[in-house]
């Protein structure tokens, strides 16, 4: 929790359902829309309801993204209904990405729901997030100007990014080594991306200038990658139970995370003891190489460079002149997301 | 080959050959701009290169799709270069669907090479298939008016048929029967919704109304639903040297193509004797199924399915009033598509 300058208490969860308020209504009544059996998938996907249908009180995602595009649509002094396409877009797209990047790691939880690969197969649910990859496109192209004619590249330019780091990730976990840019680009791509674009169509969204819409961008890039890096500290030291996913789950994969490169690459015995351990074919023990990552300072490495984008994050948004109340809540969001336990 | 009434000799090799010459350039700078690793594996699946990058002089894709937008394009009165981002668009996303639904037939062998899962597994394969599914978008967008504009929806929304029919195939062959409504929805979403847009994409590129665009929409429609009535023959009757894939493909996985579910609701003994070889767990015995089907009138009835759907094409194509010569080429094609050998 923060106060912002007015005095204002700042809660993100508060400021996330605000706009889970506003986007998630957009989102049914587009999903609606869609034929019956696709309906149900997605809305499994979504947290909606579940396998026979029925309505769950369950975790749903935490609706950043859309946060993101409102706030910032607000901070250059348009009205929230302006990016609500923006909102929803954004959010379809996270969760299509989700439903993929579940298939390709294997994953069998999300949000501590069993996954959509797993309770409908592989087939099905690559044919889920392909769909949720096609519906943002429609939802911009019909969005009014100048979202409609701005919008579609800027998403799509994101997403391919994502692709080719996913591609990249893909290849890393294939060698025994890896080199800080990679790393960095696999972050960059991962999250950042589509951040920066959530960031960047709220801006669009409300009409902004380029220079102001790419402070924006440059607000959600750090933002992501500082979200991104909390989420490969998670990854090793999350607490199952809050993050819904199993522990240690990047590192049974061999995920090459930033706190693990740093520990790799770190000239220290430690580091060379994991290197060791992420050679060996076998089922790795996770525990010694936690702390194997930690001894060799990867944990506090991660830690550093997030918030060093936090920083970068601040200058970009005070370099977008925006809105103090709208400027507050994405700087409430942005701590967030660099700190977050789940 | 077919005869113009203008005493013109029509071969679909030449007008394939054709669209080819124009797109396959437009198409090879776009993926050249490609990261390294994303270019390679897309030029892998467009049969450019083998794994090492080498050029290939194997078969490639038979550029049905964009012949289709290139002709529409003419047929109105528009010349080619207007239709290239739509030929582009429709020909990328074609193959992003080849690659996933490869993954998900589980097919191994495409124009009789391994398909890209099986060489770079399936995880790399989702991936590309993404990309190809995003980069047909962005052609759009930036695309000159009005194939800019009305573009983008149109694709997205043959898409979606696309893949809510992928859905109800993969219930489809989870169950015992089928109706024919079911398997014409798939058949429909399968091939004809790309086909549809291809050709309606055309026709906007050339600034058509909107009548004239419906009439090529339903061209490509009927043409697509011909087209894959004539695959589904090929995936049993096929001969593989031509086809590039396993004989009695369809058979093997169960599928519910149009001539096995016209055998299994004939009401005829071959046809009950189908129905208990599909429901049969054990590997299938493909020939005596083949034999079967044919016995129970499934082939010659796909057959005539596939000749009504020509004719209905055709009528199609006059009420656009198109120009005589894009019209003769578009008419080979429809010939072509409905009885082709591979």
């Amino acid at each position: 929790m923060t106060t912002s300058r007015a005095g204002q208490v700042l809660d993100a969860g508060l400021i996330l359902a605000d706009a889970a308020a506003v986007t998630v209504p957009a989102m049914r009544e587009m999903i609606d829309q869609q034929p019956p059996g696709m309906r149900r998938l997605i809305g499994y996907q979504l947290g909606w309801w579940d396998t026979d249908g029925a309505r769950i009180e369950g975790r749903q995602g935490k609706t950043l993204r859309p946060a993101l595009s409102l706030l910032s649509c607000q901070a250059v002094g348009g009205v929230v209904d302006q990016a609500i396409p923006a909102a929803v877009a954004v959010e379809l797209l996270h969760n299509g990405m989700l439903v993929h990047d579940d298939i390709i790691d294997e994953d069998e939880l999300r949000r501590g729901r069993p996954t959509l690969w797993k309770v409908y197969g592989v087939p099905t649910a690559i044919l889920v997030g392909d769909v949720l990859f096609l519906l943002p496109a429609q939802v911009l192209v019909r969005a009014h100007a100048p979202l409609c004619i701005q919008g579609p590249d800027r998403l799509v330019s994101a997403l391919q990014i994502s692709m080719d780091g996913g591609v990249t990730e893909i290849l890393l976990e294939q060698r025994a080594t890896a080199t800080f840019a990679e790393v960095t680009q696999v972050i960059a791509a991962k999250t950042s991306a589509l951040m920066a674009a959530s960031c960047a169509l709220g801006a669009v969204a409300a009409g902004a200038d380029p220079d102001r819409i790419d402070h924006f961008h440059a607000f959600g890039h750090h933002l992501g990658t500082a979200f991104q890096i909390a989420d490969d500290l998670l990854g090793i030291w999350g607490e199952p139970v809050r993050t819904g996913k199993p522990v240690h789950s990047d590192l049974h994969s061999r995920k090459k995370s930033l706190p693990v490169v740093a520990a790799l690459t770190a000239d220290h015995p430690a580091g060379r003891a994991l290197a060791e351990l992420y050679a060996d074919p076998r089922p790795l023990d996770a525990i010694r190489a936690a702390r194997l990552i930690e001894e060799a300072g990867g944990r506090v490495f991660a830690r550093q460079q997030a918030d060093q984008h936090v920083r970068a994050a601040r200058a970009a948004l005070a370099d977008a002149a925006p809105a103090p109340s709208a400027a507050a809540k994405l700087t409430t969001l942005l701590h967030f997301g660099a700190h977050r336990d789940h």
